[in-house]
């Protein structure tokens, strides 16, 4: 917490923890209460695990559908810790274009996966070794390819690769 | 993966997945492969949690150091996955301040928590219950603070108490 950057409150109520957990938790029991009236919240998607959706399209007094706000979920500790964030979509995929970013080079957001996976070579047991980044817009992707995304991740790897037979 | 969005690339290495996993990391162990040269890595931060930093800092050929590059680390599964963003700071901060977001309401970027406690109240036991936002900057904080953060978010939780004493 940085008391100038964030947003706190806490309130005791006269609720066990399980039930507040699942009302945020179950689409159905979240509909009725998660908008102060007279908003109205009309639909809810969650996928309950860390990388997955959490949105929820509102209803205005009047009767207009708000743009859904969809989110990723960070963090799930059940009946403790309920975690998402704005700043990525499902999946980690980050929700900010280059052009909100400012758009000069390296001003893309990305998420990187590196997966390791045991498999066989020449010389026994090696690793299928993937690189994944996810970006937000087509604009920020092509950025990143053009700064030699492949070409520098490869001769790192290269690199690492070299290290460890001389022995780490 | 979405081939319009996301980069990826495939190599089999001769080299153990579990080898791979300390090179990554450790911050001793990333160091010396993690730029392809003439480039070099010069410090690494490593928390390997969910949440945790995963950050780094290079210097040019010509002995130039670049702004360290600060992410967010989203995954660990030991010796198979390691997943970072730089969508957000560590603990899960936005990175990405209210002027890149566009500036209109509702334009901030956010990570919320709720977390749930046990607590003694009038009737028995019941829950403390906190929310807690972080934002990337403080003009994002103050716009959800004028948008009514508290008394939106303790609107909601009133109606969902409500509901759960009649019956859930």
């Amino acid at each position: 917490m940085d008391s100038k950057l964030d947003l706190t409150f806490t309130r005791i109520v006269d609720a066990p923890k399980e039930a507040i957990w699942r009302c945020w938790t179950e689409p159905k029991l979240l509909l009725p209460w998660f908008c102060p009236l007279p908003w109205k919240t009309i639909a809810c998607e969650i996928d309950l695990r860390p990388g997955g959706i959490f949105s929820s399209t509102m209803q205005s007094p009047e009767g207009v559908t708000m743009p859904t706000g969809t989110g990723c979920i960070l963090e799930v500790v059940p009946n403790q810790r309920f975690t998402w964030t704005s700043a990525l979509l499902p999946d980690y995929r980050p929700s900010l274009t280059l052009e909100k970013c400012g758009g000069q080079d390296g001003g893309f957001m990305f998420t990187a996966t590196i997966a390791l996976e045991d498999c066989k070579t020449e010389n026994g047991t090696g690793t299928r070794y993937t690189a994944t980044v996810l970006h937000a817009d087509e604009a920020g992707c092509k950025q990143h390819a053009s700064m030699g995304f492949e070409a520098g991740w490869g001769a790192a790897l290269d690199q690492m690769v070299a290290m460890i037979k001389k022995g780490i």
